[in-house]
């Protein structure tokens, strides 16, 4: 089987150790340069990459990603991949990770959605700009980094699920949806878009959005029939909230994923008439992506039952 | 004369410093609460106000802004807020900031534009969380705020002009332009548009965009034909950049202006065909705020004679 590129299982890191005589610690910066390889940054051409340790063992890799035509607050940094591809996965911690230039302050700033961030370790591998790779390359802790931090402590309950914890929104789809197709790709069938809804609302409801109580998910099929799912990750800070499309393009990138053309279709759930939606921002993106793209959008609420702390 | 609400001029600021026996630096942390109560917060009702001394003794002040009904990232901070502020009111230089709360990631990075940022120091007052304000209550250079900083340093010569520093960017428009009305006003004749057109171009050549290449700016005018001009400004780390609408507002909004309704027209300048385009993010923003604002789009490009440095 095929090694996947963005997630390295447990006994692979293990014999990778063992064969490179390195501690799973040090093989996180030798594997950067993978990771910059991985990324798709067509505007800047500056290629970010980073690597992160799981609680089990698992290293998952990030890079970024660029979208020309947009705006760049579209732009997906390689830690923001990072921590998607770990939500992907089912990885509920990042404790460690490797990046290959000094995370900016939006970065930054999203790390601190994770449970315990203070203490997540970061090393940076560039020592272009005249550092020096013994001095420089030691694990810091976030504290180092964004000291005085604004974050998901100054505004939620200590309860609250954090991002990589599990979400369950506990959102059903409107009876009777809006509708909206940019181009109507007549290859798909019913069945095709009763898919793509269901894998959007899924992803609705695994969305992180405590602060706006706006969730929203997008599901992607690409030409061979696969679907990628991205919730919506918000911020405490806002700008830095990583949209929906974004989370599913790093699902299809994340997948191993080719040209972006071959996403042939999108849905998007979210609550109708609140203070966050992506709708317009969504068909954005995806008519630059995939310009011929069939896009549906369908609204959702709170179900009666909605249990947000499931006994399990 | 009314005293305007987002910029106290120097011999105004002396006075007031002697009338409450305060030094000017302590006068900064003792407007917080009234930089606060000019935000516009209606998503998170969370009011952020910041205050800052100008090199030649005007204080400015900033607040943040937040636009429903869209994704976060459109949300102005109130260090962004400040910084434009100070740019539209010809400042250059920001040396002492007070903010009502510990600036976040986003704006730590944003702040990296400024010309000698590492030394720019900041004072949170907020002591809810807490803290003891005798011991909290001091000016940190943003060193300390974001140290290992990704910056202007890595990607630019020491030469290229920085943020609140003169730009000029040389461009003229094209004369086949391409010209896209929302909802064409009736009341608006030719003149206002060739005003319109004409603002947005200055606020273009103006526009700090040197990791892209692609200026933009963007020029609004009220029901009372007051124009506002707003250029979009580039950070080094992409997703910080404040967009040329978001800017224009800060102008309406920093002049006193009020309801965003009024706003009944808008236009956009920005390079056609290029990495990053405003378009339609602008629209999405303007319909938003004001629905039925006349909304066209013109394009520049370089000019031949451009003169990146002019001898003044
Ligand atoms: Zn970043
Ligand atoms: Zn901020």
């Amino acid at each position: 089987m095929e090694q996947p590129l963005f997630v390295i299982d447990a006994d692979k890191v293990a014999s990778m150790a063992k064969d490179s005589g390195l501690s799973v610690l040090q093989l996180l910066p030798s594997l950067v340069k993978s990771a910059q390889k991985l990324a798709r940054p067509p505007i800047s051409k500056y290629h970010v990459g980073t690597v992160g340790l799981g609680s089990d063992g698992r290293i998952f890799l990030g890079g970024n990603l660029e979208f020309p035509g947009l705006p760049l607050h579209h732009s997906v940094h390689a830690e923001q991949f990072l921590i998607t591809n770990a939500a992907i996965n089912g990885e509920t911690q990042l404790k460690f990770i490797a990046v290959s230039s000094a995370p900016c302050g939006h970065c930054r700033q999203f790390l601190q959605e994770l449970r315990g961030a203070k203490e997540i370790k970061i090393l940076i591998t560039s020592t272009e700009n005249g550092g020096d790779s013994e001095e420089d390359e030691v694990f810091r802790p976030i504290s180092y980094f964004l000291p005085h931090r604004f974050g998901p402590d100054d505004l939620l309950d200590k309860d609250v699920p954090l991002l990589l914890e599990p979400h369950h929104n506990g959102l059903v789809l409107d009876n009777v949806n809006s509708n909206h197709t940019i181009h109507c790709n007549g290859n798909l069938n019913g069945g095709v878009h009763d898919l793509l809804k269901s894998a959007a609302l899924e992803a609705t409801n695994n969305s992180h959005s405590p602060y706006s109580g706006c969730p929203s998910g997008v599901a992607l099929m690409d030409s061979e029939g696969k679907v990628y799912k991205g919730s919506y990750m918000e911020s405490a800070a806002y700008n830095p909230s990583l949209g929906p499309v974004q989370a599913a393009v790093i699902a299809f990138v994340a997948s191993g994923g080719g040209k972006y053309s071959s996403i042939v279709a999108a849905a998007l759930v979210e609550k109708e008439g609140v203070a966050v939606q992506q709708e317009g921002t969504a068909r954005l993106l995806l008519q630059s992506v995939s310009p011929k793209c069939d896009f549906r959008v369908f609204h959702c609420s709170s179900s009666v039952n909605c249990c947000k702390k499931p006994s399990s």
